[in-house]
Order: C-alpha cells, then structure tokens, then sequence
C-alpha cells in the first residue's frame, strides 16, 4: 500500500483526490492536510466523506509528513510548495506538485506571470512536466513532477500532434477556452457566488492568465521554436468540465482525413484521449467525473483553418486524475489504477 | 459472470444501470434493449460511454433474452413488463423491473393511479418490492423483484423507523419531496426543455403523483392499519438528487434524542443509509453519483411535529444503483459490489 | 419628484430597488449607500448600472439623509435600523425598513429569535407592517413602515383567505418554501459559492428559521388567536424566486370550488395577486422580474387537507417591489406605478 | 396607437416581443400568430402573460393580418416569410422579419447555407438589413427589413469599428461565440432537454453555422472586400445571453488607447451600445433583459492582436428587442420608446 499524503487536502481539487484515492487498490490517505481547518474532521468539511473518511485535518508539515509517506500530493496555492522544497524531504519522498512551481522552466518567466518570487529555482532542472502522455518514461523515474494545469492539459492534448507534425503555423494558434466553476476554487470570494457564477459567461484574465507561459513552453519543445498564442479563459455556470477550441492556420492546404490519421496515431494506445469519430464535437457532458480527455478537429477549407476541440474534468484529468496518474508510473502501477471511472451522465 | 440484459437501455435509468455495471466485477451486459435506437451504436446514444461499450442497440425482445440472460432489468414505460411477463420467462431468467408494474398489490389500486390495465396480476403476490432494507431475505429467493420509485425509496427510508415504533401519528405525515429533473425521463417536451426547468421549481402532480399509493402501502405495512398521506413532487433546476422533507406529529412528546436511537438502531448495520450528526440536514450533493441515502431528523417541541429528511441519488439508489443491490441480493454476491462509488462533489 | 435615500444599496434587495426606482416616473434616487463601497461609483458594484447610474457610494448617514431625502430605504443587516431610529428621522423623513427590525410587535419574541437587542422598541407600535394587501389604509398614513420579509409575504398570501374565513384548523399549517439563492444575499461565504449551491437542494433552519414568528404573528391577527406553525426553508439552485408549498386540515369537508371562491373573492381587486385557474401549479418562472404573487390551491379529499401554493420574485414582492409599493401608498401614488414590468420568461 | 400583428408569437423570441411590446406606450398587440396553438388563449402557453394577455392564438393569416396591422413581426422558420411575400402585402404594411430570409443579399449564398429554395429572392434588394447602428437612415423608409441573427448583431457591433478604420487584417478574424439556451428556440428536442444542456459545453455546428454568411456580408461592407472568417458558436448552460470573443491581428502594431478612441467615436452617440472601460470584460449578466450590447477589447503586444469582446441580450438585442428599434425608426419614433429596461440582475 502506497502512503499518500494530501496538503490542500480541503480544496476542490484536494476532495477530489480523496475521491479516487479511496477508490485506488493500491494507495492509501495517511495525512489530511488543510491550514484552515487543522482539527476539524475531514467530512464536516466535504460531507460526501460522511462514514468513508474519519480523520481529522492536520496542519501543513510537510517535513513530518515526509518521514511517513511514500507520496506527497500539494493542492495548494502558488509559491507554497517551491518554498517548502529541500533535499530531505526529497530524498524520504515523492512530490506531486498541483501547484504551477515547477511547471515552467525558466524562472523569470514563473516570476513574471506569477509575480511572485520562485524560493526554489534549483529544482526546476530536476521536476517533471508530469503529462503522462508525453513525458511518461521521464515521470518514472521523477522524485518531483509537477502536475499540469487543467487548461494547458487539456489544451495540449487538443493541438499537439498538429504542432509536432508541422502541419500547422504555431505561431497563429489561438485557444478560446471554457471552464467550470471549480476551477475558481473553494474560496469564499463575491465573484464566485452563485448568483454572480449563473446566467452568466465571461472573459477573464484576457491576455495575462497563467496558464498561457505554461501551453507556451510546451508548444514550444513540439514545435522546435518559440511558440506565441493567444489564450482566453471564459467561466461557465456548470461545476466541472473544461472545453478548449482552438484555431490554427494550416501552413499548406489538407484534408480532414490526413489530420485524422495523425491523432490517430498518436493517440491509439492512450487510454484517457479519446479521439472522437468524424463530425463529433467534444462536451464536457460526457467525460465527467472521468479521466479522459475527448479531442477532435474540423478542417475549414474556406479559411484554410483547422479548428482543434478538446473537453475534459477538470478536477480529474485536469488535476487530480492525472496527479493520481503520474503517482502510478512513479511507483510501477498499472497507469490506469483506481482511474476508470464511467463518465456519469447526467 | 452474471449476463445481464437490460430492456430500456437509452433512458436515464438504463444509462446509468450500464455506468455502475461496467465496473461491477461480477456482471457483464449482453443485451442493450432499446425500442427507439434498434441497431444504433449504444456509445451513439450516450457518448460518455465511447470506446467503454462497442455493443448496437436492439430491440426489446424479452423471450429471446430471457434464453440467455441471467438477470434482466426493465427499465420501461409502466405497463410494458406486465404485459410481457410469463411463466416461461420466469423459469429461464430473474427479472428487475424498474418500472411500476409490480410494486403494487392490489390491482385495483394500480389502475386507478397509473389509467392503465395491469396485464398480468397472477405475478403480483409472488413478486418482491425490492427495497432492501428491509426485505432483504425475501429478494434473495425472488424470480421477480420489483424495483421501488425513487421518491417511495427515500421518502420510506427517512420516515419508517418512526412509523414502524409507533411513535408518530402515521395518518398526520405529509411528504414534500424535491426532485432533479433525469426523473423526468430523456424525452422530448417542451416542458423538460432548458429553459423551462431552469431557474424554475415547481410542485407537479399535486394530490395526484403515482407514487403515493406506493407509499401509503409500504406505510400501511409498518404501520399495520391503512395509512394516508399527503405527497407532494416538486422539480429542481439540477439534474440528480432528491430530497424529501416529510412531517409527522408526534403521538406524545419526546426528546430528539430518543428519536435519534431509533434511527441508528435501524440504520447501524445499513451500508448505504446514512444516518447524520445531529444538526445537520441531508443535502443532494453529498450522495450524489452513490447509492447512499441521507436521513435526519428534528423535533420541533412548539408545533410536536418531527421533520424527517432524506436525501438521494435519484438515479442510483432510487433507481440503477438499487436495481444493482437487488441483483447482488438475487446471486448471492456481497450486497455492495459494484455500489460502492464516493459521492462526487462538485 | 420624489427624493429616495437607498441605504443598503449594494446588497441584491438594494440593487433591484435601484432598477425599479430608474424606471419610476415619481421618484428619484439621492443616495446610493453602501458601508462596504464607500466612494466606489455605484456601476463598478453593479455593472448592469454603467452609463445608467452615473453616482458613488456614500457612507451611511441616515441623520444628514433624513434632511434631504423624502424616503429612506434600509436594505440593511438586522439591527441597524432600530439602532439608527430616533424622533428627529421620523419628523423628516419616511422610513420603509427592509430588514426584520420593526416586522414583530413583540420585543421578547423579536430578541429571542434574532438573537439581539432592540435598540427602539418605542417605534414598534407605531410601525406598519407592510404588506399592501391587508394594511394598505394604515400604510398610507404611516411614517415608519415595516416591509415584509420574503418568506412571510409568499406564505401570508397563499394561505390567509382560509385562515380568516375559518376554514382550515389554523395549527396544522405547515409551510414548505423554496427560495432561490438572491435570497442569501451577496457576502462572500463559501455555502453560497456557485459549486456549493449548484446541482443541490437542502433544507436550512429547520424549526428555526426567523421568518417563523413573523409568518405566525401575521397569521394570528387572521385567525384571532394564537397560530403555531412548522416553517421549513430550502435553498433552491436558481437566481430568483420563491415558491411556498403550505398543507393545511379543512375543518370540515369542503368543494375546491368553495374555496376558490374565497380566493376569487378576497384578490379580485389585486392588481399584484394573481389567483391561477384551476389545476395550474404556481411557479417561479412566470412571475420573474414583476410584483406578481401567483396562488393556487388544491384540496386532497383523500385526506381533508388542502395544498396552498404561492409563487413569487423575492427580490421584488419579497423585498423591492413591495417596498416601493408601500413608498407608492406612503405618497398618494397610483399603487402600481413604476411595478408594472412584464414577467421575464425564459 | 401602432397596430402590430405577431407571426409566430409562440417561441421565445414571440413571446420576448409581447413582453417588450405590453411595455411600450406607442404599440398595440392585434394578432397573436401561432400555428401550433391556434384557438389556444396566449396566456396558457405563457403563463407570465396571465391577466396580461387575454387574446387567443390565432393561425398565420398573413394576407389577412397585412389588412388590420400596420407592421409585422415574423418571428418564423426560415423560408416562411420569403415563402409569403408579395406586393400585395407590402403596399399594406410594413415587415420586419426576425427570420434569415431577407438578410443574405446573394440568394445563392443564402440557399447554400440554408438549404432551402428562396422563394422570393425579388425582394432581396429592398430589403434593408436592420442593424441600426449602421442603417438607420435606410430602415426609417424601409417596407421591408430584415431583423439581423442573434450572432451576427453581437459579432458586428464588437468588431466592425476596427474593420471600418482598417486597423486589422479582415480576413484574420475568428470569432469564438457562445450562446444561452433560448437560442436554441422552444421545440420539443432531446438535445436541449434540462439534463441535456445543464453541466455542459460544446461547440456546433463547426464551420458550417448559418449565421457565418451573414457576418461575412456585413463585415465585406464595411472591409470594401471580401471577407472569410472564422465563426464557431458554443451553447452554454444559461437562459439568455451571447458572449462574442473575437480575434484579428493588427495590421502594425497599435497602442490599446489608439484602438479606443475609435470605439468611442463610433459609439458615443449610440443609446445601446455600451463601451466599457479599460480592463473591464463584457459579461451577459450585466444586460440580460435589456437592449444593451455591451463591448470591450484588449490588445495582446506579444501576439499583435486584438481580442474584441461583445455581451448582449439574445433575445432582445439580438431578436425582440432589435425588431421594435426597428419599428420605431419605421413609425418616426423615439428609437429607444420600449427599449429602456433596465438589466435584471441577478
């Protein structure tokens, strides 16, 4: 039995990961672990865990908790997680990270966006992107991967093959993005109140979100160069689900069928990427509660565009799921282990 | 391996019957029955199950499934499994009949609240109301269980223990229960559109809803004298859940911590009835995607009346999930195999 | 042109008292208070008001107010109008107070269930409660007029023809209401997050809603003695609306063409009281945006009760629109004048 | 006093119109057109309109209605007005039709995305395109004017300024919209079924919507060339509302405040569009229930575009509201008498 570990364990991606741990054959939760709710029984603050879970949350010591688990999942806010790394936790552990700290390479571009400063560069080198579909023998071996944001994975997962087979001009890639509320976090905050969240939809973050570096840098190694985009978030009144619909130019005209036969390829022995049938748009409907990814492409002969759709929960395979994921490749499981939920619909 | 056919395949039942049985480890869909989708792929007529189920549709033909099927669920229009029964079904396969056809005893009762002849009455001593709770023993030898309603399961579950001890005045309980729209069914009105359920409730069938005589005799059972009720539906903006809040003068004063006893004495070795902490209301989105039903209680000493709440997942114990615990009763598997899914929250 | 102070501005009940007063032909809007916004243009708070309200947000001076406003709104946290109430306000200005202040005649009862001190109880007998279609003659003349709260105005109009015409047992009413979540208010709590309220009904305040006594007091003046009643509130996941289920035993058997008749008789002349043709179910859908009460009634011969039922726009009936209402009786107005919007639907 | 006749009162944007027309002190409702409700009184299928309408459904007697109305509103399936259009009527009365017949210049274009014969295509040049904005002037003499589609009204309005002044490459736009659920009209549909749409996104109609043509036309206009874009349309889980996020790049590089100050000047003296401030993302709450379209860009300097957003009522501006601004242009009226609701929120 694997001993998991949880900091964050009281946000909505945190439940989430108590949600399919239970579930997991072969781990184990040994440390609830929440600064606002140290002592407080874990299912008076997530009563779906009423009977399943009885412990209480603990606080964030993260250095004790490493004498005892195997794995360290940290479900927390920015900066936490750089700031709390040193070689002995990481030689008694492994590290998840949820967190965007080790996600970007090049820390001046980490301090840009987050505007925050980066307390433990010297672990960038070492971190794994963890998206297990690219970096899977890399993500074995890891001490510390950093778990992908929802969007960029979800994203990636749409475009990639057309970048890294040269069939499209990255530099004219646009994601249009959609998500969820829980995205937002459990925060107490008006914005995300439900009469402010329903019978509404917007824009935000307009050209400064987060995750836009983050799709970047890896668009980036499939392409060869560097990859510029736009990427623009929108917040929907559902709980789950991301939807990405992304545009790009195709640098000579192609069928549909070509394109098809790329992902095709590329996704055959994906488990979580389902490559959709011809015409098919993805909805967030119907992977949630799942860990897959559902991916599918229109080519516009009139613009000479391809449109790239992707959907996907964002609390599984965009956080939780595929933080349980790479946890199964860094200790030699079954990578589908305690993740093949049926999507529940409706 | 159970061979399970399922008749009515393509409703929200059926769907969710194929959702929890594909990770049921000792059942196996052979028979995806359908009268509207006859030779549709299933995974065309619910996406979610994509690359899961590879199976078409066909039609409803119960002689013929019956050859091959151990157990059959029919989740169809009330009326239809009556009319199809017989001896020759009954020697070969079980039957898990979700609609209402065989919940009622008395015949007269039936076609009086559903306007429609009951096709095959000589099944209806024979036939088990399968709610598990308590007939258990009785399921475990039946051919024919009859599924419960949704609304009689949780409203049953919240109010018996108090009937049962004769510590309310059974004839003074009035159940207010609050449905998600999937009770609806999948078909296409006007009245189930989007915009008509959204930011909407409503009561519907006021004084009339079929499911009350269903309850008035499992009632009348506990109770041992005819017990009448009121019963009012209502339908939420949400897609899963029901509550039911139901109320009951108190034949003489008592403390709510009497009550309490009682529940967790009928309620201490239930695995999916779970009885809260004092103070605490049943929500739906603490079960929901599981086959728990939350249940509390709270003495009002002004009025002398008790409120009794359940909360459930409409789909799952009030439907699939609890077609499932009959069927495991039925083969003599553990009770829970295949229900033991978390609560998914949010 | 009437001179209108809002205090309490920023709160969802304040903002709707803003749309209805900008569509108001008589009144005019001096003050837009807000303790949270102070010197925030009130648009930024509310931008459904850019380009439409050009003003900021003040502190909340109700003495200097009271010099030059002709009526003060309080849409303010229980307490603060009683706290504020002096003889020098009242000699200058008309006071509708929103909040539960100066609803309940009796302190102690007040006190016990708010859980706070009245700082005026002088003012509690002059003070009208507010409720047009039974006070509408002491309105007119009143100085200090208590608004409704939501819950009681919905309650009170669906069941207090029966009460009054002594035809159901006044003790065994039993109100189960729905509200949807405006009703909550705006500050930032996490149980009010679009995640947490989304895809869930529950029950709050059980046997302890402060609605309580002010639905009973109203219902006492009715019947002429002392009414105790269950009340039972749930959060319902839409923006607006409230819908009160209320049961009730027919002292003696009765046709429901008599009891329509009763209705037809006592809202006739009610422009804001619509009583629905037979067998039409009152819901929130068609009355969003207006002044509308909808009621209907249904009586269960099967076990002498009748099922009242009333919906309504809890920020409007329930708190704006009913304010305004009274502001129109207060000034000699048409009653109906600026409250003729048209149900919003879908 | 206008006499308006309405065909197809029925559906949403039918019923919108009623809602809009009750309200405006010019116009009077003759004609209830509704083929599916004939003889059935209005406020039955409406039941907002209760005591409000008291007129019943009539059949679409065109001919017959041109004889009493002095305008009509078509709010039909495509092909239906062009399919009624003659002299005869035209010399009696004035159309405005909420359909695409009339809106498309090249009737072959129109047939090839609507796949449907046009059935008087003579009438094409009269036809004026009612976007106010740009064609007031031909509108206030017009016979005939085609009300413009929900998507393309809110498309034009945020992107046409930066067309117009050639400030970006016309031929680089792709507009990524979403659209609430009224959208998608009142018939009795499994796909916009509650359980359908709730907790859910997704695109349609991917590279073929019908409403791209009718973007394309206008924007050629205004460009003076042939333009090709790029227009995919989402339904989101809301009743009303249309977010347009839209993307072009810059011809040379531009600062945010150069690109304001055309906004401004093109819509400083426009009563209903709404240029926000900087930084401030147009969101569909903010105008829900109003005539307001509510627009806003951002400059990206890294990828030398521009991300051009639009929030509009779809319902109203983009459909009731639009057609009785088109009206009052056609009578000489105030252009905005009806139309100054102020937006609902929440």
């Amino acid at each position: 039995m694997i001993k998991v570990g949880i900091i964050g364990a009281t946000g909505y991606a945190g439940n989430e990961l108590v949600r399919l741990l239970l579930q997991h054959r072969e781990a184990q939760i040994i440390w609830y672990g929440s600064r606002s709710y140290i002592e407080k029984p874990y299912a008076d603050v997530y009563r779906n865990m009423f009977q399943l879970v009885e412990e209480k949350c603990f606080d964030d010591n993260i250095e004790e908790l490493a004498n005892s688990a195997d794995v360290i999942f940290t479900a927390t806010p920015q900066g936490y997680c750089a700031s709390m790394m040193n070689d002995n936790i990481l030689s008694k552990t492994k590290i998840v990270d949820l967190s965007a700290d080790f996600r970007i390479k090049d820390v001046k571009t980490y301090e840009a966006w987050y505007k925050i400063e980066h307390k433990s560069p010297q672990y960038l080198e070492e971190a794994v992107y963890g998206l297990c579909e690219i970096n899977r023998d890399k993500i074995k071996n890891a001490r510390l991967v950093a778990n992908p944001g929802c969007y960029p994975t979800c994203s990636f997962l749409s475009v990639y093959p057309l970048i890294k087979e040269g069939v499209i001009d990255a530099n004219t890639i646009i994601i249009d993005a959609k998500s969820g509320t829980s995205g937002a976090g459990r925060g107490a905050k008006v914005d995300n109140l439900f009469c402010e969240v329903n019978e509404n939809i917007k824009a935000y973050g307009v050209g400064v979100h987060r995750h836009t570096p983050e799709i970047e840098e890896q668009f980036s190694y499939q392409a060869g160069f560097p990859v510029f985009i736009n990427f623009t978030p929108h917040l929907v009144p559902m709980n789950r689900g991301i939807l990405v619909t992304a545009y790009a130019s195709l640098k000579k005209q192609r069928k549909e069928e070509e394109l098809r036969e790329i992902y095709q390829n590329y996704y055959k022995e994906e488990k979580f990427v389902r490559f959709l049938e011809q015409g098919i748009c993805p909805e967030t409907r119907w992977v949630e509660g799942s860990n897959f990814v559902d991916v599918n492409i229109k080519v516009d002969i009139r613009t000479n565009r391809v449109i790239m759709m992707g959907a996907m929960d964002n609390l599984v395979k965009g956080a939780a799921g595929q933080a349980i994921q790479n946890m199964n490749l860094m200790f030699g499981l079954k990578e589908t282990e305690g993740l093949l939920q049926v999507p529940m619909f409706p």
